[in-house]
């Protein structure tokens, strides 16, 4: 695997890249779910104590994957990032799974990305929106934040359980989506909509989150079904993208729940 | 003004710090609000073109504030942080809000903050809280993320609008939020009782966070009229503070809205 590959590019849609994986919490779902080929783990031997790099440890041994105790400097060259907590892991690529699989669940509830670069807002998105229940995710393969480092760390194992779909634009994954009956919700802060009275949330959907500061662009934002805005009752009506995020998520969650 | 200063450091409770403003929202809000004294901005001579710029040079024109364009560097220094986008501002410090005004509101949300060290998470749930109509923070002297320029940053403008209040403890500030009638709620992942279900959203209210993984220290989760949780769904059983944040402040908005 060359170094380029291990930052998160992503050749031809067949893998969405995310082998370099730092971070306890990241790690440790990485070995829980199973789903990918776990080459080695990596431990600082100056870390904090902590209980889950104990359950990464015995994991690991369950597994037959090596664990290795290096210099934090190391670890720090491996995880390209700085806030590793002292833990890194080297896996297969994350593989894409097909959007007419994605779309094909009766509880698909998917998040899609447009033109969102900042990587650890792409982590915190799918962070929040796995703990929502969310089932998949669509990613750009152009104009997108990869599954760099950061963002892998950000996203705090939850690419280990959601289902990633690579897709060449949100704009014709949206056509399919529609194909397939699922929903979609665009998310902006222009829309007199409120997340909170979605009349979709119970049913197959996919909510589409902006570039940050820009929001979708037209194109996106023609194909949603629905365009939804959170409410905002103070003076500075600005979200960052990753707290719409997880308003419009928990929402979505909520009416599924109740 | 010394360096340090400059930094965020609080001396002896009389002021929060907070003089370095960097980013375009952040120092279109200083400006907008009028509250602190401004001494100079600075736009970096190769910024991007922007709506925001443009309406800062006009309210710094208006509030003879003067502005001068440098270049890049010198923005860097002295915003101490990469993410400026070319706008910096220097300003006398934020002043702290006696704790008995912020709870005499009848309107009264605060949110509170045990042990939160990162100054992005401690920005964006200012900025969050802003956005859902809170009126006022408590912020610890000690052992908590300064309003340093990466706080400020991610405030986005929110803490030229929230009420701040400088305290010893959260624990003992508790004791005199009760004293005012004002329900103190812990945000935790370990309660059985939702955000969703808070029966105390509408009135008088505090919400407080705990540290990054470790959660509320036991002292203030003893004090916590109520204690609290975000509603998981998913595999992952986490979320980012920030995540919780922004869910549990929308969840006093939309009952307090509805």
């Amino acid at each position: 695997m060359s170094r380029a590959d291990a930052r998160g590019s992503r050749r031809g849609g067949e893998d969405l890249g995310g082998e370099i994986i730092p971070g306890r919490r990241a790690v440790r779902e990485l070995l829980l779910s199973g789903r990918r080929t776990v080459r080695h783990v990596l431990l600082a031997r100056e870390r904090a104590q902590s209980d889950v790099v104990d359950e990464i440890v015995d994991l690991a041994a369950r597994a037959d994957v090596p664990v290795r105790i290096v210099d934090g400097a190391r670890i720090a060259r491996e995880a390209q990032i700085e806030t590793h907590q002292g833990v890194v892991a080297l896996a297969a690529a994350v593989a894409s799974t097909p959007i007419g699989d994605l779309c094909s669940a009766p509880d698909a509830f998917l998040v899609a990305f447009d033109g969102i670069t900042d990587p650890r807002n792409l982590g915190a998105i799918l962070r929040t929106a796995e703990v929502a229940g969310a089932t998949g995710a669509l990613l750009p393969r152009h104009r997108s934040a990869p599954l760099s480092p950061a963002a892998v760390k950000a996203a705090a194992g939850a690419i280990e359980h959601l289902r990633l779909c690579s897709v060449a634009g949100i704009a014709n994954a949206l056509d399919e989506t529609a194909r397939s009956d699922v929903w979609s919700v665009g998310i902006d802060a222009d829309s007199s909509t409120s997340v909170a009275d979605l009349t979709v949330a119970d049913a197959p959907i996919v909510l589409v989150f902006g570039a940050e500061g820009r929001g979708m662009s037209r194109l996106v934002r023609e194909r949603c079904d629905v365009v939804a805005s959170i409410p905002m009752y103070g003076k500075i009506e600005s979200l960052n993208v990753a707290a719409a995020a997880a308003i419009a998520c928990s929402e979505v969650a909520r009416v599924r729940h109740r």
